[in-house]
């Protein structure tokens, strides 16, 4: 194929098509250089392209699909559809080397079940697992995993260490990154049966392993990437979330109670402005499912325009670092581990 | 036993003794009318007291105790010498009657292990657990567990649910208080094995059980009590506390890069300070350790002055409203289920 092509779920998210369409709209102003292909119900994403001004139909390819998942909707509900869905079709196109990546702010669970089924895993992984950044004191560090699998195993957190290690290095150039793992205590001693076996796994492998983390130090940033089961890692996000939007909505309660706190406020907005953008997950472009045979970008469900213009931006990197390849490689030499560690 | 008595370990926490000495004075300032009981190495107890110009020995009584355990000490350490300890000497008094309940700031691992041999638990309960009182936007939450079973069963999540309820009624005068399940999604087939099979049986429950909850609802106060495992309870309250420090440390930052933003930080401090206040954990008191046979508080690490006091003074609310008797009582109704629970 010539080109970077990359299918975008049109129909996935809170604000799906409108804000989606939006958005690769926008991707296609600052960037020419990419084919991106709609998936969903080409009558509704004509009206939105028609809506944004948009007639250049080199650059966006619409597929048109029957059916879209809801936010909410249940497994059993899509998974009889699922053939006639935006989410397959659009993970279809790089099964058909028609797409490089594939970018949905749809139903997560939705998205996961249904790209591991129709694109496999890569060779030594048993399970897909969802790496995203999240904004540090310091700077950045990866989560993985976020919520692909609640109920893991240590041979799991393990392999998510790896193909963590190998998305910083490639995405983000942090040599040799600092890895730790989530747990209760920092001492090795410290956690719960999962923690504890995979502890000793980590320790072993020849990789910067700085042993457990904390929540609190977690967003200080001592760690470039943190391993932790999709149960814990989806809790931590949503608490982070709501942590930051309560105090928030405390604040505002508060500067509003009397004038002077309203005139400081003021002349504060532009630096509370700043600091939200830091933890706005719409810059972030979303998750990545690493460890499914394919390049599989979930954005957040309340995704707007910009998150799923970054989220575009963030598939396309992922494509020319040719990440995919290097994670193959990089597991490829820890084959051996993952043999012994079979029943683990 | 006349009047109220309470054991304090002096020398539990970061800044034991002189913290919790100085708490245990102030405390004294406000109330006289319980007998508190100083626990630890005498000659270091009798020198703080002396440096708070406490000599009053009407209300204060020492207890010597040879051996402390330190915050990061390991199990098999201190559980050579735990008969001499400090924590086993405190909890000694409410075994032999001499003082109705136990406060402590020290290693909550060590606290809970002693106290579980030491006092055992309360009939029908398997495992003891750790409930805090967490800030909302709508006021204040339990979660129980925060941190006492890293590794939990279905059975254990019924327990600290309705050991909660009885807190929440009888501490904070909550009537029928809405009980929510910790997860990552409100929907009933979201979670893992064991808040799926959890999920099920609090269901059934004649309790006001609300259904899953997320961390992002958390902090907003849509639950009166969030029943969680250890690991994962222990790792929410360490990342609030994280991200909450971390934003206050990214707000400094950038008020402190221009001149219009710290006018505006003058005239806005009091509201942050009342902001901060509301997360600052010292104003809690600590967490009960809900189960075993006997009114055990274990305060934060990092207790001071202030925190000593108010862990004081959240016990003797403990033993005026007769929490234990109430939690057996409770308990007791729901002995059929707990029998049924037995292998879940």
């Amino acid at each position: 194929m010539e080109g970077i092509k990359i299918a975008v779920d049109a129909m996935g998210g809170d604000h799906a098509p409108d804000a989606i369409v939006e958005g690769v709209v926008n991707y296609l102003k600052d960037d020419k250089d990419v084919c991106l292909v709609l998936v969903g119900k080409k009558r509704l994403i004509k009206k939105e392209l028609k809506k944004n001004n948009f007639n250049d139909l080199d650059e966006i390819r619409i597929i048109d699909a029957t059916e879209a998942v809801s936010m909410r909707e249940h497994f059993l509900s899509y998974w009889k559809k699922r053939e006639r869905t935006s989410i397959k079709m659009a993970l279809d196109l790089i099964k058909r080397n028609e797409a490089h990546a594939m970018v949905s702010a749809g139903n997560t669970g939705a998205v996961m079940a249904i790209a591991k089924n129709s694109l496999g895993t890569l060779k030594n992984i048993d399970r897909p697992a969802l790496a995203l950044m999240i904004p540090t004191l310091k700077g950045n560090s990866l989560i993985v995993d976020v919520g692909a699998n609640v109920d893991s195993k240590p041979r799991n957190l393990v392999q998510f260490a790896l193909m963590g290690k190998v998305y910083l290095e490639n995405i983000h150039g942090v040599n040799n990154p600092k890895i730790a793992l989530m747990s209760v205590g920092e001492e090795e001693a410290k956690g719960n049966e999962l923690t504890k076996t995979t502890y000793n796994i980590l320790k072993s492998l020849d990789i910067n392993f700085i042993g457990n983390i904390e929540g609190r130090d977690a967003y200080i940033g001592e760690a470039d990437l943190i391993v932790t089961d999709g149960f814990t890692g989806n809790v931590i996000l949503k608490v982070a979330e709501g942590v930051v939007n309560v105090t928030a909505s405390m604040l505002k309660r508060e500067v509003m109670s009397n004038l002077l706190s309203k005139i400081g406020f003021f002349f504060l907005k532009s630096s509370f402005k700043r600091l939200m953008k830091k933890f706005d997950y719409t810059e972030y472009g979303g998750a990545l499912l690493l460890g499914v045979n394919g390049i599989v970008i979930i954005g957040h469900g309340n995704s707007n325009a910009k998150a799923v213009k970054n989220a575009i931006a963030l598939s396309k990197k992922f494509i020319t670092e040719n990440v995919l390849d290097k994670i193959s490689n990089e597991i490829e030499k820890y084959q051996k581990t993952f043999k012994e560690l079979k029943h683990v």
